[in-house]
């Protein structure tokens, strides 16, 4: 069987563990777009230290591009699946599916999106109507600490499945869901799974980041070191977190009793994690409060949920990203 | 008459204002203690640029200490008035009672606390039961940009009242508050008033400083670029105003009926405006949020009255303290 050719974008944390395991699986031709890590990979390759693929020191993938190329000339060049693991920055140009257009084979390419949030299918599906569109919900802690070194502490654990498309045939979403977690798997080196309820997937993943996540990045406090403070979960958290259950009820999806408790409990004090909006504050960089906050308070607006105090974290998230942009 | 013998603790902004209105007024002899400043003023002096007392270069106070006097002992040496212009941190060592304790004569010497906040005068109280203490409430924008380097763009205004007290006779407490305004006043360079209702006057003031402060430290934005988001003021500070208002009236304080829309139009866009805890962060000292905002807080409870954007924003800031913390 032929290999599957892949376009990568984004390789900080995230996208560089998707690289390692669509390459270590030998079912995938892998293209990496990089951009501020560009001339560091180019000159050293990655440096990582990763929990699943050990320390590997000048890796370089097969092919390192600092621009998406465009395909639309030759039909032999396309790809059969776009990977996008970088930020979604929904309040900021250029937008991701103006990034990725030139590389889009329409009808063809399918479009796997590793990033985090509610409703980023919605401009990508409008801008390509013909295209299947993969959710990847990843739940693991890798970084990048400088250009091109990337941390991996926690072992890669990602849920792949087809947002729902007004026009494709649900039997076509799920093969090409399928498909992705075998070439993704293939290595053997993760724990990746097809998970077709992405709705219900995302929004347990919103328990975490509509609430942990600004939290920690407007008091500038990783999850462990917030709940040394013994008030922060009970007055701050908690009741965020019920404001996202309760959001995600009125749209459907019932999370499990225990989500809070779960949630809590997969941040411990001692492991003092770095959500990934706290981690963009430090670098200075913009932060992804649209997509992860933004959109679940208008969710809530729609459905009449009453939730001030994500609504109030969103406001302040705002102010917060006026001043990464006046910084920039 | 002879003058009258003042300590002044703390002169950072408002600090120096105070002690250059004293001393102008020829009514007061002051002494003043300089902690982080002590080394740059003994070498150069103050340098001070004030819309009031013009620009001053190796500007020296009578008296500089960098420490509190131990007065216990000479009479002579005792305190008509301890002013008092440091921060006011509740929530760290020494407590500011424990630094003026050495100069406090008991029975004698008027404590002024100008400074931030509520019920800041009752650890004060408790622990000098037998002295006068004066609240004063400073609407001032003076800063110290660098060490012994004073920026003061905004006329001195300030009002003092006296505290009540459990034992101290009502027509002292008068007597005391009017003679500091005179002392003060003297110079003819400031507005110094007597405000007899000093509960509305600090109430009025926490419309402020309970919510655009602990908002602007949040977000890391001056009190004008806030508002170039449109949505944050309806969104997040005009909500939490109305909190404080409540709170107030429950506290039998009516505040006027356009204090919210006063208290905006006081920080016009234009004029940028950096609160003091945002000033605190930037420079990594420690906030004083729990006399500002948590006090707030906690009146609020003991009201039965609901305030639950003043309770997001003063945990939110006690992260921001722990991290502050962190880092000192």
């Amino acid at each position: 069987m032929a290999k599957s050719r892949v376009l990568l974008i984004g390789c900080g944390g995230i996208g560089t563990v998707a690289a390692l395991n669509l390459q270590t699986g030998l079912q995938a031709d892998v293209s990496l777009v990089l951009r501020s890590n560009y001339a560091a990979v180019q000159a050293a390759g990655f440096r990582i230290d990763s929990i699943d693929h050990g320390v590997l020191e000048d890796w370089r993938p097969a092919t390192v591009l600092n621009s998406v190329p465009d395909t639309s000339a030759d039909p032999i060049t396309r790809f059969d699946y776009i990977v996008c693991c970088t930020k979604n920055i929904a309040d900021s140009t250029p937008q991701l599916s103006d990034i990725m257009s030139p590389a889009v084979t329409p009808g063809h390419t399918v479009i796997v999106l590793i990033q985090n949030g509610l409703n980023i299918e919605r401009p990508v599906q409008a801008r390509f109507p013909t295209n299947i569109v993969l959710s990847g919900v990843s739940r693991t802690d890798a970084h990048e600490i400088a250009k091109g070194v990337i941390r991996h502490k926690q072992s890669d654990n990602l849920n792949i499945g087809a947002f729902n498309h007004p026009t494709i045939d649900p039997t076509e979403l799920i093969a090409a869901a399928e498909h992705f977690v075998r070439i993704y798997s293939a290595g053997g080196k993760t724990v990746c799974r097809h998970e077709p309820n992405v709705g219900l997937d995302r929004w347990t993943k919103l328990v975490y980041n509509a609430t942990l996540n600004p939290i920690c990045a407007l008091t500038g406090l990783d999850t462990g070191t917030l709940q040394t403070d013994g008030r922060s979960l009970d007055a701050l958290v908690v009741p965020a977190m019920k404001e996202v259950v309760a959001v995600a009820a009125a749209k459907g999806y019932l999370l499990p009793e225990d989500i809070i408790s779960r949630t809590i409990a997969s941040n411990p004090v001692e492991k003092r994690i770095s959500p990934s909006m706290l981690v963009d504050v430090r670098k200075g960089n913009l932060i992804e409060h649209e997509n992860i906050l933004g959109e679940v308070v208008r969710e809530a607006e729609i459905a009449d949920v009453t939730a001030p105090m994500l609504s109030m974290l969103y406001h302040l998230c705002c102010g917060v990203q006026l001043r990464l942009k006046e910084g920039q």
